[in-house]
């Protein structure tokens, strides 16, 4: 069966030059990956990798596709209230699977409800949604792990507000099983849950009801996505660097990083759908190992051929602190013939007869060689198809490899301390109770100088 | 009446420490400041900075805006065949202002046309769009500047055997007056034509036929975005810097990076409206500014409050290498009163009776404090309101900043030569005559080792 690949020639000195790296070098990754790799066995044998039996398990699987398959059939419209990695995952597949014009489509052409992140407190945003849905064929998911999340918690208010007595109909809450706010209400008002497992944290929980509701609402295959992310896994289990895709995904962007200068990491994707994978990797790859001044490596996401005209200048000829990822997909889920280009317009010659997919592919396959002639080092991710196994396959990848280079570069993948500070003072400033000291002499300390303002 | 503000109070070493600028040396950015006004003016009088006069061009506003009117009464569906330049900033604009469900709204409640901006060479988006949309009420606008963009054309070859003898009536080219392959063909056909500036680069286009006929297709304020546009442009005609607004960005990312290693710029609007604007200044800064090996920021999008769940880790505790500017939105476009908390819920106490403008705000304000009791500098840029004029002053201030910051960082600020490699491989592998020899000897050097390949 055809499977992802990572192919890693792009960053072999023997291909791009000086800014390449010799064979020995990425061997001298296997004692720091051997190390990572025992800890993270360990870890899941213990039962404190939370995320990495997700893909399989089916305890947590079948109820939460068994909900949201019911919500397909039952509902037009179903709004994610969920921010983060509460929403990334949800949106990454729908879009990556349900295409483009999802929620344009007319209803007999889905399979599911149209599906709506709204995961922002931007009230603009909010009300326009409101204002554009018939409420009574709307459902709405609370997802929030905590159960406390300020811009979660906002538009329940005023969706309860909205549905009045049929909230207990339309809203189903999905939480920490036991603890957080938003399990307190769910239980007061009766609401139906689904357990966020408490070992899991946020931005790994695209395999849990977080993700695989909203998924399975829209009508796509969310047991493919498991499938394909439980194959990525098996994968991942193998203690050779150089068999192991996470690994060597990970050890390169770790040594490029640290030895090579190369701090800005690229995933770019040659196709729309995988845009909003995109974002979700940046939410992983950001949050996960941005943890002190030493070490961060900041994630970007562009979109291929699009970003070509966009970042590609930057990429060819700016500094040298880039390591790309480029995403090809092997057959597309269609595909256009171009016309033969008619007479006297010679220009357009070359491109007549021609396949769409065989343009957006040569210019993936233009720009990695234009890096690799310019020196620069790149790295392919090959997935045969954007289906669900594909795109399951692609998150675990990146799941697993963000675990292992959490270990590389000595921090806690699994924490964010550092969102702390802006939230208490946020609580502060709308004073909430016990969160005065946050605010306390803020004003004076935030005083503007008029001078500095233009 | 109310302006754009600028505020980098939170850049001052008297608020965020030993990080901050002392007074002094922004002060001493005067000189450097001097000599690139003097340049720029210079440019502007010669004619050669297109972009500057266009916000107050009637003769090439009037006839865009009349275009786009007669679009938005015409046609259900306008879209734009264009990529990059030729599509970031009507799609910014048309996000910023016709909201988020532009596309899902009623035709009653639209003033123009829906407007779809597929601009890749994905076919996965472009045979799906085809057949969403009913081709018998939909405009296509061709945009490309040099006539010859790949991704365009071939849609346009796509489009025109779906069209057939209906091309001529619904295909409108915007492109050089008097050169390139898109000319040649409209010319040939007899299409209706509007031409983009010679002197007007792809990224700067947004005031041009490229921008204002999609606005004003969408049944948008394309005048108000001029007018905008054109107070900015007024105000950055002003040669001391500390009373520009544009050259004070422009400086303090120039100094920022090549002083203090802050190369990374990233742009934190809090509304999800300003989304696609960050899209566009990231083609904007990042195709200008990268060009060469020791200088060349990298430019981030992030939205708030919904990236504090994503980049805020990164930027809080992550290394000292990023410049935030974040966008506040001072009266939102739409609000929501939150309702007071029910009995026993705690936890959402603080919550009820707020306006979620109050959260959003409030959110922001904790993010810029956070940031500045870690040490970590931003800059703010007030809005009053996301409207055209809003909208207009912010684009105009964004490219004024873009050309004089190519001037402080000594590199081209209107060319973009590291992208013709990768498109002329690219050719090659197509097989366009003339563009072989780009692809001699690429498989072999191309050859890939498959023990690198896991």
């Amino acid at each position: 069966m055809s499977r992802l690949t990572l192919d890693v020639n792009d960053v072999l000195a023997s291909r791009i030059g000086a800014h390449g790296l010799q064979p020995e070098e990425i061997e001298s990754l296997e004692p720091a990956a051997r190390a990572a790799h025992e800890r993270l066995a360990s870890l899941r044998a213990s039962g404190n990798l939370g995320f990495w039996s997700l893909p399989g398990d089916a305890a947590v699987r079948d109820p939460a596709i068994a909900l949201g398959e019911e919500l397909a059939r039952r509902w037009e419209n179903v709004v994610v209230l969920g921010i983060g990695g509460s929403s990334l995952g949800a949106r990454a597949v729908v879009s990556a699977l349900g295409g483009p014009f999802h929620n344009l489509r007319p209803a007999s052409e889905r399979k599911g409800a149209r599906l709506f992140f709204p995961d922002n407190s931007d009230p603009a945003t909010f009300a326009a949604l409101l204002d554009l849905l018939d409420l009574s064929k709307t459902c709405f998911l609370a997802i929030t792990k905590s159960g406390g999340t300020a811009e979660t918690l906002s538009q329940l208010l005023v969706v309860r507000e909205r549905l009045g007595a049929k909230t207990k109909e339309q809203v189903v809450a999905i939480t920490d099983p036991a603890s957080g706010a938003l399990r307190k209400i769910a239980e007061a008002e009766g609401w139906r849950t689904l357990p966020v497992p408490p070992k899991v944290g946020g931005r790994f929980s695209v395999l849990t009801a977080v993700g695989l509701v909203p998924i399975a609402a829209a009508g796509l295959d969310a047991r493919a996505v498991c499938a394909g992310a439980d194959a990525m896994r098996a994968r991942c289990e193998e203690p050779a660097l150089r068999r192991n895709p996470a690994y060597l995904l990970a050890g390169l962007h770790h040594l490029f990083d640290t030895k090579k200068g190369r701090n800005i990491h690229v995933l770019f994707p040659y196709a729309d759908a995988l845009r909003d994978v995109g974002d979700w990797y940046v939410q992983l790859w950001a949050e996960s190992l941005g943890k002190n001044e030493r070490t961060g490596p900041t994630p970007i996401r562009a979109v291929g051929a699009t970003d070509q005209h966009s970042m590609l200048q930057l990429l060819m000829e700016g500094p040298q602190d880039k390591l790309v990822t480029f995403v090809a997909v092997e057959t597309p889920a269609a595909d256009l013939v171009l016309p033969a280009a008619w007479t006297g317009q010679d220009a357009l010659a070359y491109l007549g007869g021609k396949r769409m997919s065989q343009l957006i592919d040569a210019e993936r396959v233009g720009t990695a060689a234009a890096l690799a002639e310019a020196g620069r080092p790149s790295l392919t991710l090959r997935l045969p198809r954007v289906d669900g196994h594909g795109v399951g396959e692609l998150l675990f990848l990146w799941e697993a490899a963000t675990a292992f280079a959490g270990f590389l570069y000595g921090v806690d993948p699994f924490d964010q301390p550092g969102v702390e500070a802006s939230k208490k003072i946020t609580q502060g400033l709308l004073g909430r109770a016990g969160s005065e000291k946050y605010v306390e002499g803020l004003e004076a300390r935030q005083q503007r100088d008029e001078r500095f303002v233009i």
